[in-house]
């Protein structure tokens, strides 16, 4: 088989993909030649942490948007891959809440095990992408950037895989422009105790707000405000936490809201989401999609209705991230390898994307979406070889999740829940969240709190 | 005349060639067709400010550098336009060193009055420029963000004029991943009260070490230390100010350099400069060069010598800035109406090339490099229609405003120079520049002091 598919990005939905591809070759399967791009200089995506912020080391826009101190904000039993349990990659069950450096070596383990590491060009940035009609063939241009080239090569299948959580949606309030201190949106965040003993205030009301202003409050920050265009989050927030109607307009460091009221303020952390951004991509390729379960444009929510040799991977908001990836990838493998039958018409895969818009829409919580999104993926696994698991039992984890957080929202990590992989229940960690300031993996693998460095 | 012109960026040196052209077509020559890009919503370049740092509005990197309270950091009778002076602007001589927004004003005035703002596409970013040598002309595609669409047009000269002081350099130093506090590149700096009270460390030792370490001095940092590579700047810093050999790494929050001492630290500045970046241009077309004053592989330091239908305008280290663009604006103009022609081999453009990086290197200090710089602006104004002037006279500003910061770095910007354009002398300022808080149009162009905006 001569065909070429070229993976854009090594986070965990493009090394969903190259598990995937490799997977049916260790079964037997005739694959095709697999190029991943990554612009990066290891794989892991969001999970590889950076101190850079803004634009790297060659003038590229930097991709982390993770933070020192970064803990799950969902229990692992919600995204365990179903191929490589945590006990597998740990030999022994851990507790349910990892921080991120342990999440990155349980990603990597996965990847370390299938040796794909050697598909991967890293440092390479993929600059544009184009259909050629006539040979049917896609041209990806890119730049190799410790080599300062520029190359092109052509490809069959192009699958997306650059994640949507790295380009800041970043609103302008009046008065910014004199604001005396820093403003700075989440994207930008690293390491919460630079703000020790400020007023801080977060503008939105998801996990962004909720985890940045949980980190500020756990490093010492003098009081947390948070502001709503919506809705407040309504958690049971500690003394120095309060939840404000939105923004109206700062001057020098005076903060205004909506309902009149007034605060001091040192620090503005925009908490306002991230943007679908594909600057590498013409308009005929380019998704253009909400933050939602049921993407524009997406038949199977992964295989791009005006040219369906394109393939997004991972472009959902997400309940079910890392085993939803697989189940996606391995779905678009399929579709490469012949496996699967595309319809014949693209109004059919118009309808299909229709009717996931018009079920998503008809649920009236999260509750609902959770399920949902655990339909989705069930109805994905049904027609791979990925190995199926009681995504039921993964909702359950959920739902107790949810019901922790609402319980006590400084203390729902210390919770357990139970693998839906192994079967196992996950120890307690040997420290509450509030307490554990090291987030290293060798502190919260092993039995005790450790001191956390601090001069 | 059928042909057209693209114009990459509506900064100075872009401002300088749709001035150049619209000079021409005022005196009844014919011109191309002119079509300016430019990615930010309003002209201007690095002095339309911005509080964005990172990216913007449209996931793009956001261009601007520079930061509030910012005044020239050199006398503004070493850039005055020739054809357009200080007097007839302001409708009177002003003082010598003034904040960005009355440069800005002065920028706009002269490209308002050529009334050339019709041929700028502003909010449109030029994503790729390719060479088609079959038919001579450039493929330029661009996105038009607000609309987020994706076009392409052909051209027959692209004149690059982006800049080069937008994507920084940012080296990393051992323990920077685990740094408490926050690391930025100059690029990222935008308002000296913010870091009020703190231990600042800044890393080099040229133009943004020296300013942006003396606006944290005047807004109040608790203490300043600059560290270097090369050797220190040897300024008579006020008591707070220390300078130190190159950092050799951080831990939590000390500083350790290479002669062994430590420092607590808070925060760190890079001030480690900029990279000419060209992500649009591809193998053929892209300049790589040193920040330097003889650039590589541009004849008269303006026409690409690998395809001189393409041409860089400001692309050299500066002394000079806005009447040397203006120079090169005017000169590029000539060759595009085929009024200048290029020497008919390669050779030839490459040996003036050398010839002017040997003569930049036969220079010792600084003050033969404004000569150097000074000879190269009055050889291109030789060739062309822009107005002489005294270029001698404004190197002689130059020594002087050299003189004074040597005498008092933090007093030289209370000094007056003479205009070579009018031949005016400059009015001192009404307030000293350490306690002129209000970096205001109004406060610097009023008779006193206001008192600066604070809480
Ligand atoms: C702050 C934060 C915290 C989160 N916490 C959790 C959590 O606790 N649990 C959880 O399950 N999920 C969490 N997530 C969700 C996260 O989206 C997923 O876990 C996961 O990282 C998504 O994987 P991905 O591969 O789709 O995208 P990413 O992880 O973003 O990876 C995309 C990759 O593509 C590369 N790339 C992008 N553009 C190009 C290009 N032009 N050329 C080449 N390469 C390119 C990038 O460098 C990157 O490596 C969090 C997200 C954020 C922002
Ligand atoms: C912090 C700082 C302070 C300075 N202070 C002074 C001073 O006091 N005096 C002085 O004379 N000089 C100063 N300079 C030097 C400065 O370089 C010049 O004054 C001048 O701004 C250079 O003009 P330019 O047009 O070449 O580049 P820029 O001013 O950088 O303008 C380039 C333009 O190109 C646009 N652009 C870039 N890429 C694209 C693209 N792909 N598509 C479309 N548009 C694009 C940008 O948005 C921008 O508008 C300073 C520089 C810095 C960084
Ligand atoms: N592991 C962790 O602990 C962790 C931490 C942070 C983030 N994450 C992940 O990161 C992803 C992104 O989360 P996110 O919170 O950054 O984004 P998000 O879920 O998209 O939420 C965006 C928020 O910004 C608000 N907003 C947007 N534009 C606004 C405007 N112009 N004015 C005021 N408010 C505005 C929205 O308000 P409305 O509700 O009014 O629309 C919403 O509250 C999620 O997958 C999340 O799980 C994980
Ligand atoms: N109006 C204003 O007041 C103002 C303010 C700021 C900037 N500017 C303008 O902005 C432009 C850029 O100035 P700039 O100071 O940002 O850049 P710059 O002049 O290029 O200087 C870069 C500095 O960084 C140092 N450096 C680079 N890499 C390093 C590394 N790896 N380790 C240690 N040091 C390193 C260099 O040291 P070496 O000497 O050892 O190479 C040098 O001191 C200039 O045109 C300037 O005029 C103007």
């Amino acid at each position: 088989m001569n065909r070429r598919v070229a993976v854009i990005g090594a986070g965990p939905s493009g090394l969903a993909q190259l598990r995937a591809f490799q997977s049916a070759a260790s079964n037997g399967a005739e694959i095709p030649e697999i190029v991943c791009f990554e612009k990066q200089a290891n794989w892991g995506g969001l999970w590889n942490y950076t101190w850079r912020t803004g634009l790297d080391q060659y003038g590229e826009p930097v991709h982390g948007s993770m933070y020192r101190y970064l803990w799950s904000n969902g229990p692992k039993e919600g995204l365990e891959f179903a191929d490589y349990s945590f006990e597998e990659h740990f030999g022994k069950q851990i507790a349910s809440y990892p921080p991120r450096a342990v999440l990155f070596d349980y990603i990597e383990g996965r990847v370390n095990k299938a040796g794909v590491r050697d598909w991967i060009r890293f440092e390479n940035v993929v600059r544009l992408v184009e259909w050629n009609p006539d040979t049917r063939k896609f041209t990806v241009t890119v730049q190799d950037l410790p080599n300062d080239h520029c190359y092109s090569e052509e490809f069959d299948n192009v699958v997306v895989a650059s994640g949507h959580f790295s380009t800041p949606n970043v609103p302008e309030f009046p008065g910014f422009d004199r604001f005396n201190g820093r403003i700075l949106h989440a994207h930008d965040f690293r390491d919460a105790r630079e703000f020790a003993g400020k007023d801080i205030l977060l503008i939105g009301t998801s996990y962004s707000a909720e985890d940045i202003g949980s980190q500020c409050w756990k490093y010492g920050a003098k009081s947390i405000t948070n502001c709503y265009r919506t809705k407040p989050m309504g958690f049971d927030w500690p003394d120095n936490w309060e939840e404000k109607p939105l923004l109206e307009k700062v001057h020098i460091n005076t903060a205004t809201f909506r309902d009149g009221s007034t605060k001091h303020i040192d620090t503005i952390i925009l908490c306002t989401g991230y943007k679908h951004h594909f600057p590498f991509l013409p308009d005929d390729l380019r998704l253009r999609t909400a933050n939602r379960l049921a993407t524009a444009d997406l038949y199977k929510g992964v295989a791009y209705v005006h040219n369906p040799a394109l393939f997004y991977i991972g472009m959902q908001d997400q309940w079910f991230t890392f085993n939803m990836f697989d189940a996606q990838a391995w779905w678009a493998r399929d579709v490469m390898l012949g496996r699967i039958g595309l319809p014949a018409s693209k109004d059919e895969m118009i309808a299909d994307v229709e009717a996931r818009v018009a079920a998503e829409d008809a649920g009236k919580d999260d509750y609902d979406a959770i399920r949902y999104q655990g339909e989705y993926v069930k109805e994905l696994i049904a027609e791979t070889d990925y190995p199926s698991f009681d995504v039921d039992g993964a909702n359950e984890a959920f739902f107790e999740w949810k019901k922790h957080k609402k319980k006590n929202i400084m203390e729902f990590r210390n919770n357990s829940y139970r693998s839906v992989i192994t079967g196992t229940m996950a120890p307690p960690h040997h420290t509450p969240w509030k307490d554990a300031l090291d987030d290293s993996l060798e502190a919260y693998l092993g039995t005790e709190a450790t001191p956390a460095a601090a001069e």
